[in-house]
């Protein structure tokens, strides 16, 4: 079965996908035909297809995220690869195929993520900020299991962001053995909660985000999360204006670094500094890494990115 | 009794003033000698001020926030007006002069700003919102009598913060009539909680801002407000997720109206666009009357005035 | 007969719209064939619209701004609404329909606005300012009765820029109430006089404008009314260099308040200040609830609007 | 005589200079003793000086932009050269020094930098163009024989305006030789009216600039030669609406060719392209070269320079 | 012939032309059926164009960057211009018509250009500039015949580069001469050194550019010409210390003045401010007169021009 | 002795401290009288000295970067603390102290740190890229063991520079473990090259960087940096165009990641893009460190800090 990221113009070929987006369209024709217009993805990328002939019964048949079997053709629209689309079935059970093969995700099992965030919030010695964490992390416990980290940005995909708080992790781990002065729980706890909001900001399935909420929109997940740590206080019966509450409030709301990046308070303690440069790191590594995965083998550049200024990474041929 | 801003140039003169800085300091002389470093000020502005000789006595004798009564003389140094005292002594009860006296004050007596403010509060029709607006008034009740609404930005004074609060309501008011459209529940809300945060966001005295608290500089007064709302809700039993909570927090939020001014997110609400604009409004012509207001007659410009692109405003002579 | 703003997918309707784009296109068929490229309007929103079978007929009589009865189908086209016209053919004087229905307009009949900018331009107290606005307001007396503000950004309709001028009026009306040190002469000038060479920056017909004039891209409004202002001095026999004619040039060179929106200087009078900020309070406002006035009942968020930091505007359920 | 850009730490000198700012001031002593605080100048540079034994006649004697004889020691204050006065008269007819010896003017004679402009002026053929220009050069006519271009940005001396203009309108000639394309007549006329309105901006003696009008202020020398075109059109009989004068007012308006530098419109014809980059090319050098001028023989790199990105210049020692 | 400039809707036509871009794609139809979605370009300008009933022979035929004849009509299609081709065959030798025919060019043939820029180079007095420039020349010596200076910013046809330069050269010996205190022979070779890598930052054919070379995307023309010249140094046995080495490489590494328009730092020396400022002069004028010539006689603005902060210049019709 | 960060206001002390800055000046007496401005430092801080009453034999005893022994008083200038220096004389052998430990310096020896450089420069398995970066290293081998990594920003210290180095290997080394899709030998390679050229872009002595040096302000420690690149490959016969030297390149010109910040070219290989963020993430996090190293116990805020977004740090006091 051909991999999305491997067919090129001219390629005929036949497998299972994922209809990512399905749309129903009128040709310009008198009389005007329906046809399908159709994102066909899999674990290595997506691309635009049309199927022209469609039939009633198949306008019942067929919707998006379903998987089905597909015999077409690869050409170019536009400067772009187009998939046009002969045959079409809905995958049964006889194929053996489930949907997760179909997305992308995390490197790691969801499962194993989310065990990792556990543990480091059971190694927190604070216990006042341990209940804390706690109780945020309890909000969104089973969104973690598949929450993408954005919608196109970075870690967009199945566990995205738990991935990337694991990853977090391990980096805030090395820096505070490097750098003692820094505060080990309080980085842990920056590291789990600056993002925790992000599954209540966004409306995402299978690791695709298809939209942000109305309170995504409204207050965004750094205010979110603020408001969630003072939720967390009065529950836990922790003093509001304790310098733990503080702290962790402070490490949400500037881990964005400037106002125009969305933080309403530049970092100013020493753990929101390390929170705000690992966050940095990580992400733009994982940019790379995620576009570099999907690079078909013949090419040198990747597309641009925007989170790298708008500009492609170069791979070497050595 | 000559006021600050009459003062000019080789100006002799008698009269009681507020200490408002007063530092020890010492001369470069062999042996040095003590002298002080003085800030005077009355309702209507302040000068600099030097007092060469002081004695042991003076030392144990003056200190900042006292009333004093002076004779001293005026001269220019590096191009600005500095007094230069001759004789100084406390203000005694027999003087009959009072510290209020000697600050700058909003032109409206606080308990009236504070009444209105309650009625404006009153009038909102919303229970729920009414339970909200009341539950964070009330956290900063006593100081809404004093409070100054900025360091040096605007409102810079005695009662300044519910000076502003009260106008801002007038303007809302006549806005809503012009455009029903408005939910002046939620402008009404949004104009009395926009700055609620300010009197913990700042530590001041007798209108006077000496610095910002620690909440003030980790968190900022829009996401402590926020955060208030939120407390406001579990304390009233409010759904954290409701329409109304969300908006109210949406107000606060955006009323900075970009992230470079502070806003995490911007206005997407029409009450919220009303809210950044009539505070714009408001904020920026109380610059321009206080700037003119201690203008000496026999000059056109103000000072450049920072919140005014930094310009300074002229006054016509017809 | 059906809105535009409320036609969906699939809908089939008959019904009178303004043909307020219309090109003749070829098809890429051997041999190509004629059609219609169409933008249909009526007072409450524009779709596009394609009409594929044209005859030698149909060319000679369908022309841009005209009238017609269509029956048509709506389908779904990269994502927008678009109408394939079934049958067309023009309006007729029994069908009882005028262009007037057809077209966005202010909610205030255009004579009394101007009735309202005329009896505002006579309170004006002072003489000199008084004719140097007459003047002006005479250069575009006619169409002020139809000109829109803008292009698209606010009050983007039939009599727009009166409409705006007529609110900006009441709004300055009550501030200068409030703060008393305001001169009323000025700021009602200002309000008048700042878009006021709108009309001679752009061409318009029915509310609609379809480009900018040499001289509006050369000059701009901001540069065109100050002139007119030195021509107002020169043929009402006033002095050039006087305070007056001064503060009406600065008022309308600065009302844009900064270099990059326009103005050459920024506000420095307190009449200038208020000036900018009550056109902004104006305009922000009227594009939020002109957006919130075409947005479907169904729908919570209106698209975004470059005005509002290209941010779409939420209306709230309750 | 020493001029004052040789003068070092530690120095002992008498000799002729001008008193370019004098202000008197009182000690901090008891009693406070009277002295001078001096800017002195020559041709050369300017220095700061102190004189601390004022006598009553003094101050009767001594006033700003005076010449006079001088007997004093350099050293160093804060980092800077500063003059200590041991002795100083008033220069009298028999010391045979001008005021103009003392002042930084332009490397040719005024008149003869009018001169050049008026032929200019004279070699343009079209005959509207010709009257417009003449009637704007007329209104600063005896202000161009010695106003300077700038308070300090660039050509900051005597008959600076002048002599900017002169250098611009021999690369003008050059440059329409080079792109025949370019109409000669606008671009001489764009390079003589760009500044014409500085000498009506700044207040200004002895190329000296002390402020800025209050117009300058207002308006700005953009607008207000603008609006001199709009009175040189009228006075002349030529329509408002030609071509030509729309041309003439767009070069002035677009000329610092941005709006953060205060055009409200930017360059949209060959002519304007032109103007600013002749513009920016000849102040840009002229810093450079002035900077050079006065740099010691001893130095390499001049002080940082504003319109330079701040930056100082490199002198190569081959 | 009908050159492109002069094509206009409905129009037919018959002609020689270069198929600048050729790719085969595929209809909709079933089957789906090859054509050509093709750019035809002459020395007037360039058009897309569609020939849709494609042989097998015609795909063995034609190729990107041939002459072919071509019957063809023109029609409009989402505003723009298109060809549909009738007819295609490829040019012959009996046709007399020569590639160089079909491209844009510099005006002055590509062999002049070079022999000047020859000229400019030995007329360096300093032994050691001249052989630093003559080492970086000769490495691109034969692409100066044909580059242009950029992908579409400026002279972007054939020999663009090295008729900018000469261009450059013209305004520099102006210059020096006007201010002699400029080094002519730092000029001369910071003029022909600023953009002389770029023929190996770009990749192109007949004054094309298709793309950026690898060196180009990842260093960027300013810093492989300052590597050319440590290995002139080196290879001339000049020391790599001295100042001549040190100045060449900061006037390439300052000719674009900012950080973000990719400079790494800022001009610092007389000629390198010089050069900057000529470069702009000339680069501006050139995007305008290129924008002109192409503009047809019945326009009066051109489109849009990136390198003029967007705008698009006007032309007067007297 | 005490040291400069615990004395206080009022202190009287005896102590050893370096003479970081010294100039003979003059005060304003009649005859003026010589006194010295001096700046002291020691291992914690530095502080603004007088000493009154200078002899000339004085001035002939005392230098910059000399050892003394003071008997001091501290009082407030101007809101600073200042020294006033009762008696001073020059440390001798006796006195048992040395230059180093009055200066602030890396925590690990520099001998130490640059063995640790040389052994990750072992350790790369590429021999071309390892001959090119020790090439580069034996240019400022002797200089890595004091200079500082920069004037004021970060590791402005006694070996700072390579302290800053080994930090990032360390980093480097980890990060590379956690994505094994890096290339560490690049990694290794650009961490130690991208600021290999700064002990030659600035001027420094016992880590005080006194100035920038010529090259420094004209080249840029990037741009020289990467010639210093072309020169290695010259000398060690490796091909200019080789990939190796490509991406070298790259990474030192690209690692400020922005033009603004003095990058030609942005990160555009996986490894530029993980050097750009260990610098920051290093750099950042040491500014807060030394911060706090030097914050006096009793205060819990830092001054502001520039590479911080211009906000101080503050220290939490549980």
């Amino acid at each position: 079965m051909t991999l999305i990221r491997s067919l090129s113009n001219q390629d005929e070929f036949i497998g299972f996908y994922l209809l990512k987006e399905l749309e129903v369209k009128q040709t310009n024709g008198t009389p005007p035909k329906d046809y399908f217009d159709i994102v066909l993805s899999d674990s290595s990328g997506q691309l635009s297809a049309k199927y022209w002939d469609v039939s009633a019964t198949d306008k019942e048949t067929f919707f998006p995220m379903g998987l089905v079997k597909i015999q077409g053709t690869v050409h170019t629209y536009r400067e772009k690869l187009q998939v046009k689309i002969m045959k079409i079935r809905k995958a049964t059970a006889e194929d053996g195929v489930s949907l997760t093969e179909f997305i992308r995700a995390a490197p790691i099992r969801p499962v194993d993520l989310v065990y990792t965030i556990h543990q480091a919030m059971e190694s927190i010695t604070d216990a006042e900020i341990k209940k804390l964490v706690a109780f945020c992390v309890a909000k969104v416990e089973e969104k973690l299991m598949h929450y993408p980290a954005a919608k196109t940005h970075h870690h967009a995909y199945y566990a995205g962001l738990a991935y990337h708080m694991v990853r977090m992790l391990e980096i805030g781990d090395f820096i505070c053995k490097q750098r003692p002065f820094l505060n080990a729980d309080l980085l842990k706890a920056g590291i789990i909660l600056h993002d925790i909001a992000k599954p209540e900001e966004m409306v995402a399935q299978m690791g695709i985000v298809s939209d942000y909420s109305v309170q995504g929109k409204l207050l965004g997940h750094i205010a979110m999360a603020s408001s969630w740590i003072t939720e967390a206080a009065i529950q836990c019966g922790i003093d509001l204006q304790s310098e733990r509450v503080l702290a962790l409030q402070h490490l949400v709301l500037s881990h964005h670094n400037l106002g125009e990046w969305g933080s309403p308070v530049q970092p100013q303690t020493a753990e929101a500094v390390a929170l705000h440069h690992i966050d940095a790191l990580d992400a733009k590594l994982q940019m790379v890494e995620d576009a570099l995965d999907v690079l078909p083998d013949s090419e040198s550049w990747t597309p641009m990115i925007r989170g790298l200024e708008n500009k492609p990474v170069y791979r070497a041929k050595w």
